[in-house]
C-alpha cells in the first residue's frame, strides 16, 4: 500500500476509501463521456472536518486531487486527469439553515440544486439558477462551474446568486469569503472563487440567495420554418423591451430527439422550435403575454402553442431538458459543444453553423439559451468508425474559433475542464493568462486542486484534439 | 527635479504633471475630510495609453500610485497616504460604446455614474446603481470600490452590473475580463476585480449592464414615533414578499438637517421616517400599493404621505440624499460611518446605537439603506474640542464592532480604504486576510498600487484611530 494510502487510511475507514478496481469504475469518467481515468483512490468523506483533514494531508504531501460532486461535468471538470485522489461530497448534503427572511439558504456542497427549491417552496421562494442536470447535479459543482441554465437571461449566473463560501483553500487554510449579506468588503473573493472549476480548493458552505417565486408564468412555443426566423424572433422579443425568465430554441434535429424520447408533440412542418417563458406578478404578466403574442405573430411562425396550465408548462419544459440526452437516441456518441455568441448575431451564427455542418458532413442537433446568446450545438458521430471522434472534434473547435471571431466566448456555462485548454489562448493574452495562473497561486501554491485543467501548458499534458491525447499514451486516461 | 519626475515628464506635458504645492492643495483631501496628504506630483493622463505608460513607469520605478476619480471616498481611498503620485482619471471620460440592443454600455472610468444613465435614457434604459454622489462620482471610482446606493436592494451593487473591465494591472499588463456576456470563462476575475479599491491596478474601460427603465415608480414617506416603530414597518415589507426599490430610514437628527439643507417637509412629531419606493410595470405596482399602504397603515405611523407625482417623489429623494451633507449644518464635524447589521435585527442595532450615543455624549444622525441592513450613523463632533475627534472615532469603532458581533459586516458600500484597516481583522481571520493579501500580490506583486489601505500591517503605518497618526508623526499627513 503507497504511502498516501497509509495516511488517508488514517483519515477515513476502509469503507470510505475505495480503492479496488471495481469501486474505481464507478467514478471513471463524468458527464465528458469520452474520456476515462483512473485515480489513486476515492475519498468519502462525511463531515467538513474530514474534508479540511484530506486536502491538508494533500498539501502536506503534494498529493493531487480534485472534488467531486455528482459527475455531470460537461467539460471533463471531475476527472482526476493526472491522478492522485478524488474527493466526493456526496456525502456532505445537509442544508444548513434556510432562512426565508433573510431569503437565504446555506448549504453543503453536496446538496442537490432542485432539493434548495424543495426546501425553499413551503416558504414561496425558490434558488433561480436551474442547469438542465439540476435534477442531479450538485450546488458545490454548480459554484465550481458558475453554472447556468434556461432562466439566466431573467436571473444570471450562479454567482449572482452566491452571498458566501466557506472553503478549504489548496493550502489547507479554511476561510469565509463573503456572508449573509450581498455587501461585502474589498474584492470579491467570493466571486472568484465561483467558477473556480475546482482549481482554488473545496467549498464547504455555500450561502445561497433566495427568491421569491414568480407568482404567474407564460409559456409560449412557436414553431418556424428555418431556425433564423427563430433567432430573429428572439431579437424582436429583447428589443421590445421584454425580459422573459427563459427564451430557449431546439433544431429540427433536436425536435427529433424529444418526440423519440418524451413523445413531445410540435407543430409539423417546423425547422425549430421557439420557447417563450414570462414570469412575474399575475398583472404584469398578463400585459406582457400581450405584447409576446404581438411580436410572435410578427415574426410569422407555423404555430403558436400557448401552455394552457401547468401541465402543458411542464410538458414544454420537459422536451427542452430532455434534449441533450435524448440525442442520444439519434447517433451513438455526440459532443455537447458550449459557446457564446452577441444574441444579435444569433441568425448569422446558426447560419454558419449549418454550412460548416454540411461542409463537413457532420449532423449538428441545436438545442440553447437564445435568449443569452448561448449555443449548444451537439455534434453527432460514431466512435467505432476510424477517425469519426477527431473530425467531430475538428467541428467543435471550428465552432469555438467563430464564437470567440464573432466577439463570443468559448464556453458559456460548462467551463473550460480538460476539454477546452487549448482555446483558452484564443481568448485571452498572455497577461491574463499569467494573472490568472498568479491568482490561481495565491489558493494553490502547489497546483495540487485539480489540475490539468483550464490552463494550456506545462502543468500537465496538454489535451490534443487530434488523435491519441497524450495521457492516454502515458497510459493516464482511455477513451471509450 | 528628482528623477522620478523626470521620467514622468516625459509622458505628459508640464500642465498634465502638476507638482506646485497650489496645485497640488486641491488634489490633498476626499471624501474622508479628517485627512490631508501631499504626493509627489498629479499626472493628469487624457488617454488610455498614457495611463498605461505612467502605470509601466510605477512598476519600474516601484514608484506609488494611487489612482483617483472625483475624490468622494468617504474611506479615505483616494489619499496618497504614503507618498508616490496620484492619476487623476476624470478626462477619461468617453462613453466608448452604448448599445441599447445588448444593453450595455463601454465606458472611461473617469465617466460620471449619473451620465451612463443620462446617455441611457433616450432608449428607456439605466444604470440601476445609485450612490448618493451620483451626480459627481466616477464610475472607475464605483468599480473600485464596488459602490450601493439605495436602489441596491432590489438591485444589487455595483459588481452586479459590471460585465467587463479592461484594466492595466499594477505590473503594466493589460488585460480584459469579463467581456460583453455575462457568462464568463472561470473565476470570476471581473468580480474580483470590482472592489479591489485600487490595489489592483487601474480599470481603463469598464462594460456596463444597463436596465430598463421601470414603468411606473409609487413613493411613499411614513413618519413614525419611534425610529424601531420605522425598522419594524421594514421587516414587515421584506416578510410580505414585495421587493421594493428602495427603503431609506431617516432619524430625527437627519430630518432636522434636511429641513434646514432643503427645506424638506417631513409630518410633525416624528423621530423617524421611513422611505419606500416600489417600481416596476405599471400593473404590478397599482397592486403591490395596495399591500404596502395595508402594511405600513398596520405599522401604525404617525403620517403616511405617498409622492402624488413626480415632483412630490423627487421632493422625497432630495430631502433624503442631501441629508449626509445638510448634518454639516448641525455640527462643525461629522464621521460618516457604515456598517452591516442582518435585517431582522435593524431594530435591535438602532437601539444599541442610541444607547451608546447617550453613554457617550456624542449626537449620532442616522440615514440608512434599511432594507439592506446598511447602517450610516453619522457622529458629530467640534473637531476644535480637545479629544473630540478622538472621542467620536471611539464611537465608530463601537459602532462598527456592534456590527460585526450582530453578524453584519464593518463596511456595506464605503469600503475599507485608510479608515478600517484595523478592523479587517475583526471580520476575517489569519488565513482570510493571507489569501486576500496573496491576490492583491497576484496583480501587484511590489505594493505599489494604492498602498497603506484595506490591509493592516507592515505595508505602511498603521492608522490608529487614538491621538495622533502615525503617519502624521511622519508629516505624511496632516489632519484639518
Amino acid at each position: 500500500m503507497p504511502a498516501a494510502l497509509q495516511r488517508l487510511a488514517q483519515i477515513l475507514p476502509a469503507d470510505r476509501l475505495l480503492t479496488s478496481a471495481a469501486e474505481l469504475a464507478a467514478y471513471e469518467s463524468d458527464g465528458l463521456t469520452a474520456f476515462r481515468t483512473r485515480p489513486l483512490a476515492i475519498a468519502v468523506p462525511e463531515t467538513q472536518e474530514e474534508v479540511i483533514a484530506l486536502v491538508r494531508l494533500c498539501h502536506e504531501l503534494q498529493l493531487h486531487f480534485v472534488a467531486r460532486g455528482s459527475g455531470t461535468s460537461l467539460s471533463g471538470g471531475s476527472l482526476p486527469v493526472v491522478g492522485g485522489i478524488v474527493i466526493t461530497l456526496n456525502r456532505l448534503n445537509r442544508i444548513l439553515k434556510l432562512d426565508p427572511d433573510q431569503r437565504l439558504a446555506i448549504v453543503e456542497p453536496g446538496v442537490i440544486n432542485s432539493q434548495v427549491t424543495t426546501a425553499a417552496t413551503p416558504h414561496d421562494l425558490h434558488y433561480a439558477p436551474d442547469p438542465s442536470s439540476q435534477s442531479i447535479c450538485t450546488i458545490g459543482g454548480n459554484v465550481a462551474f458558475n453554472s447556468g441554465g434556461a432562466h439566466c437571461l431573467k436571473y444570471g449566473m450562479t454567482s449572482n446568486h452566491v452571498l458566501g463560501i466557506k472553503a478549504v483553500l489548496a493550502t489547507g487554510e479554511v476561510v469565509q469569503f463573503g456572508g449573509e449579506s450581498r455587501e461585502s468588503i474589498g474584492p470579491d473573493a467570493c466571486g472568484l472563487f465561483t467558477g473556480n472549476e475546482g482549481l482554488f480548493g473545496i467549498a464547504l458552505e455555500i450561502t445561497l440567495q433566495l427568491l421569491p417565486r414568480a407568482e404567474s408564468f407564460h409559456t409560449v412555443l412557436a414553431g418556424y420554418q428555418t431556425l433564423e426566423q427563430a433567432g430573429d424572433a428572439v431579437s424582436a422579443v429583447i428589443a421590445a423591451g421584454l425580459l422573459p425568465g427563459a427564451m430557449e430554441i431546439m433544431d429540427a434535429l433536436a425536435l427529433n430527439a424529444a418526440k423519440a424520447a418524451v413523445h413531445a408533440e410540435y407543430p409539423p412542418g417546423c425547422e425549430a422550435v421557439l420557447i417563450v417563458e414570462l414570469e412575474g406578478p399575475r398583472e404584469s404578466v398578463a400585459i406582457e403575454k400581450q405584447s409576446l403574442e404581438a411580436i410572435l405573430t410578427a415574426s410569422r411562425p407555423v404555430e403558436m402553442r400557448p401552455a394552457r396550465d401547468a401541465k402543458e408548462r411542464l410538458a414544454i419544459w420537459k422536451g427542452r431538458k430532455s434534449a441533450f440526452s435524448a440525442v442520444g437516441r439519434l447517433s451513438p456518441d455526440f459532443i455537447v459543444q458550449d459557446g457564446v455568441v452577441p444574441r444579435r448575431r444569433l441568425g448569422e451564427a446558426l447560419r454558419r453553423i449549418d454550412s460548416m455542418s454540411k461542409e463537413a458532413g457532420i449532423r449538428v442537433a441545436n438545442v440553447f439559451h437564445a435568449g443569452d446568446g448561448n449555443l449548444h450545438p451537439l455534434i453527432l458521430f460514431n466512435g467505432r468508425e476510424e477517425g469519426a471522434l477527431e473530425r467531430a472534434e475538428d467541428l467543435a473547435g471550428r465552432i469555438l474559433k467563430m464564437c470567440v471571431e464573432m466577439g463570443g466566448s468559448i464556453t458559456g456555462e460548462h467551463g473550460i475542464g480538460v476539454e477546452k485548454r487549448e482555446f483558452l489562448a484564443d481568448m485571452f493574452n498572455q497577461y491574463e493568462i499569467d494573472a490568472m495562473l498568479r491568482l490561481r497561486a495565491a489558493f494553490d501554491p502547489h497546483g495540487i486542486a485539480n489540475p490539468g485543467k483550464m490552463f494550456p501548458g506545462k502543468e500537465a499534458p496538454s489535451l490534443s484534439h487530434h488523435g491519441l491525447h497524450p495521457l492516454e499514451k502515458a497510459g493516464i486516461i482511455s477513451r471509450e
